[in-house]
């Protein structure tokens, strides 16, 4: 299994004290030792940091845990390998091009039989299931539409689409095109909203602690996604289970489906 | 303009020395500095670092001037903007998946009216005219092919690809799907074959030296190219313009065209 973190926010955010606790589960805290990468967006432009190494010991997550990159939607994964070797090509987050736009995606969980789903335009460049699978869901929202679709019909097609690979096993995901931090779950996924008055909150890996009062304005908003709590003195709450969730500029969206 | 880096190897290779060069020239030695990028291959995985800021004073280029990642291919770019506003999202080198490859390019030049050559499937992020060249030119491909085809097929497809989208104007470029270190320059591109017995050389843009026999073994073979050579005490020559050159496995392949 493995660990996922994704982060939604309204002004271009710095990640690394949740990226710390998610980076010492990488061998460190936790025994997802078998890669880790972190995708940050900055506007239309996405960039991917990806090592097979462990986090815990990567010299380049040290360098992201020092380094303020500031974004408006982070995906970061820690791997224990269970389908795909250990290999630069099987490390989340996986991205593609569609419609202009970079897709983020990455994956917990096992999925039976995605394999023999067959793929059209979007191929894996290594042996994962979670690739496949991405890739699938990609082919089929490209079959389903032409051009960018509407929000609203976007995550229409996205929370199906996910439901029907959730039947396959364990489809915990986070994904997104530059917009919006896309998170479906079908096992366990947990989120935070922060906003003002902003508090105090310790690491749950490490006695790291911040007053996020410090570092933000009173019209901030940050939601995180994680799969498991990152810090032990703020509320985390579950995410619906079967079920699309969609955070746009720092808050979950709350839409009749 | 730009410049360009690339290299092809035998065996996984340390770029830090031909780097250490190149991203100097992003702001320090050269007026490049309007961001830069690089991509490793490790077999069919890839990974890129992008970063808008110059990379003369860039904190991820600082890291991977010290840290040691071994790569059998590498193309990496130091951007001067022209066409695209400095982003992120129009930093090269570009990626794409094309039958499950990944697919990595990197242009220095302009080409008047590429935006009007229509795209089908592969379609820019960002608004370089580079980006656009980089997918009309892979979905050219896609269409003459529908699985990888064989070496020589591809390199007659990418050079008549690429002598079309040279006639728009300057098109000095690397390209790569991780098993070949594609070059095509109708303006100027240097080269040079390392392999035993090797010897000192010199960076033009420092005073850092290295003795490449410490750092190889008697069978190794590396190839880099580049915009301007990169050192002073050895000869670099000059591609053939208006031609692809294919390099694989460190050796420039000559092949009757």
């Amino acid at each position: 299994m493995c660990e996922l973190m994704g982060m939604s926010a309204n002004v271009p955010t710095d990640v690394r004290f949740s990226f710390s606790a998610l980076s010492r589960r990488g061998g460190g805290t936790g025994p997802h030792r078998d890669g880790w990468g972190i995708a940050f967006y900055e506007g239309r432009g996405a960039r991917a940091f990806h090592d097979p190494q462990p986090s815990a010991e990567s010299e380049i997550a040290r360098l992201l845990r020092s380094y303020p990159l500031k974004s408006e939607i982070v995906i970061a994964h820690v791997r224990r390998a269970n389908r795909g070797r250990v290999a630069l090509e099987n490390t989340h987050p996986f991205t593609r091009e569609l419609w202009g736009r970079a897709w983020t995606f990455a994956h917990n969980g096992q999925l039976k039989g995605v394999k023999r789903r067959p793929l059209d335009l979007f191929h894996p460049i290594g042996t994962t299931d979670s690739e496949h699978a991405f890739c699938w869901l990609l082919g089929q929202l490209r079959a389903r539409f032409e051009n960018l679709p509407a929000e609203a019909a976007l995550e229409r097609a996205l929370g199906s689409l996910c439901r029907d690979l959730g039947d396959l096993g364990i489809f915990n995901i986070l994904l997104s095109e530059g917009r919006s931090l896309f998170a479906f779950c079908n096992k366990k996924l947990f989120y935070i909203e922060r906003h003002a008055p902003f508090g105090v909150a310790t690491l749950v890996d490490e006695d790291l602690r911040v007053d996020f009062s410090d570092e933000t304005t009173p019209t901030d908003r940050v939601a995180v996604v994680a799969s498991n709590p990152l810090t032990r003195d703020e509320t985390w709450s579950e995410l619906p289970l079967g079920q699309l969730s969609t955070f746009r500029a720092g808050s979950l969206q709350r839409r009749d489906r």
